[in-house]
């Protein structure tokens, strides 16, 4: 297998093992790495046999491969604007064997509900990207950057075309950032998917969080579950017994 | 002191000892006793030198109290709606002998900026009812559901009026349901008050919190620091560290 696809690695790119279900993701260091956000999502996400999925902002096709391991959703589809990202995300499906299962898609977000048509899919995962502080990047027009902030799409787009796409009740999981919850909240309820669970991810019990896990329903009541802390490191600086048995950190 | 104090108590009351500077609290065990909630609201509430304060739904006046002892603030208004709360509140001011800091109000919350003017106040606490579901309530004219449930104000009250006491960049200081959340970020930032800190509090590393604390700043810029989890108990049940060692359980 290993060497098979490792006819499908072009320059600079690398095979990394994802440690589940023998599954293999094409990445590229110079360009945009995934992050332990991605696999916090891929745990956080709530997905029931036989949904219809969607990863929008997908990358290198992340969540794709680790859900189509962890659930027994009914298919995936994974959008990315940026092409070299797509590409490689394709290629991690072709050599997985996942083409049956999971389409990657090149495309805007701010189309989605045109691409795709409204009301379609059960579940959106999303790792948007998480600073809206345009002014402060170097060059827009670097892969990370465009990964990393608000270049190409923002919050309200992801919101407003994630509610154009899912069913009444469809859930929505996001990973971002707390400095943005406020706006996050107010953003979600504006599109009407109603803030239902969330996770603080603190790196330890003595700091401040770094990450925030929310799933939003599309119509639903208001009233928030507020889960438990996730911990990243117990205050010896081990990974936590959580992140060593439900992530394998 | 205490000799003298128990003059001023009335049928079923009796005094409490805050364990603060000599301290006491007139409360009713039949009525209204104060919680962890005010304890930990005192603690999160950032007050200045020579602030002037208000305390909403203040009850018995613990917050008050507590507050002159632990900060520098010029002086305090307590307001309160049930006449009975606001006579044992004034009572325990006297007896504390604090009638020169504090002033505990009879009126109600929705008319606070008729009573007080608009922009006097650098600081609020408010530690308001936290339940929205007036259906469930058997005796809505019970001291206790009034202080729980939203049966006199609502959160819109709380902030709409706490928005029009404040000074600009003023301070509102909140304790309430994690369940609210999305709602409580929504209904601050209608009247500009921005949420800048937010502080969830755990029973336990391994349980979901049962409280947030919040402070929104009047008229400032969005950006949310959520802070280290406040954990009351360790795993083997006993008050952590920071609740022995700050709030003296």
């Amino acid at each position: 297998m290993i060497n098979k696809a490792e006819d499908f690695l072009k320059e600079n790119e690398r095979l990394d093992d994802l440690q589940l279900s023998g599954l293999y993701i094409i990445q590229n260091p110079e360009k945009f790495m995934f992050g332990m956000d991605a696999v916090l999502l891929s745990g956080f996400a709530h997905i029931k046999r036989g949904e219809n999925v969607a990863d929008f902002c997908t990358g290198t096709g992340i969540l794709p491969l680790l859900l189509s391991a962890k659930t027994e959703a009914r298919h995936f589809t994974g959008l990315e604007i940026q092409e070299e990202s797509a590409d490689m995300a394709g290629r991690s499906v072709t050599i997985n064997d996942l083409s049956g299962k999971i389409d990657i898609v090149t495309g805007d977000i701010k189309e989605a509900s045109k691409i795709f048509g409204r009301g379609v899919f059960d579940v959106i995962t999303c790792n948007p990207p998480y600073d809206a502080d345009k002014a402060a990047i170097k060059n827009p027009s670097l892969p990370k950057a465009i990964a990393r902030h608000e270049i190409l799409c923002s919050f309200d787009d992801v919101a407003r075309e994630s509610a154009a796409c899912l069913v009444p009740n469809g859930r929505l999981y996001l990973v971002h950032r707390p400095t943005r919850l406020p706006e996050l909240f107010d953003t979600l309820k504006k599109y009407k998917l109603e803030p239902k669970r969330l996770r603080v991810v603190y790196p330890d019990i003595n700091k401040k969080p770094n990450m925030v896990l929310i799933e939003a329903i599309k119509g639903a009541r208001p009233m928030l579950s507020i889960e438990k802390p996730l911990i990243i490191c117990d205050t010896d600086g081990k990974y936590s017994e959580e992140m060593r048995e439900d992530y394998k950190f």
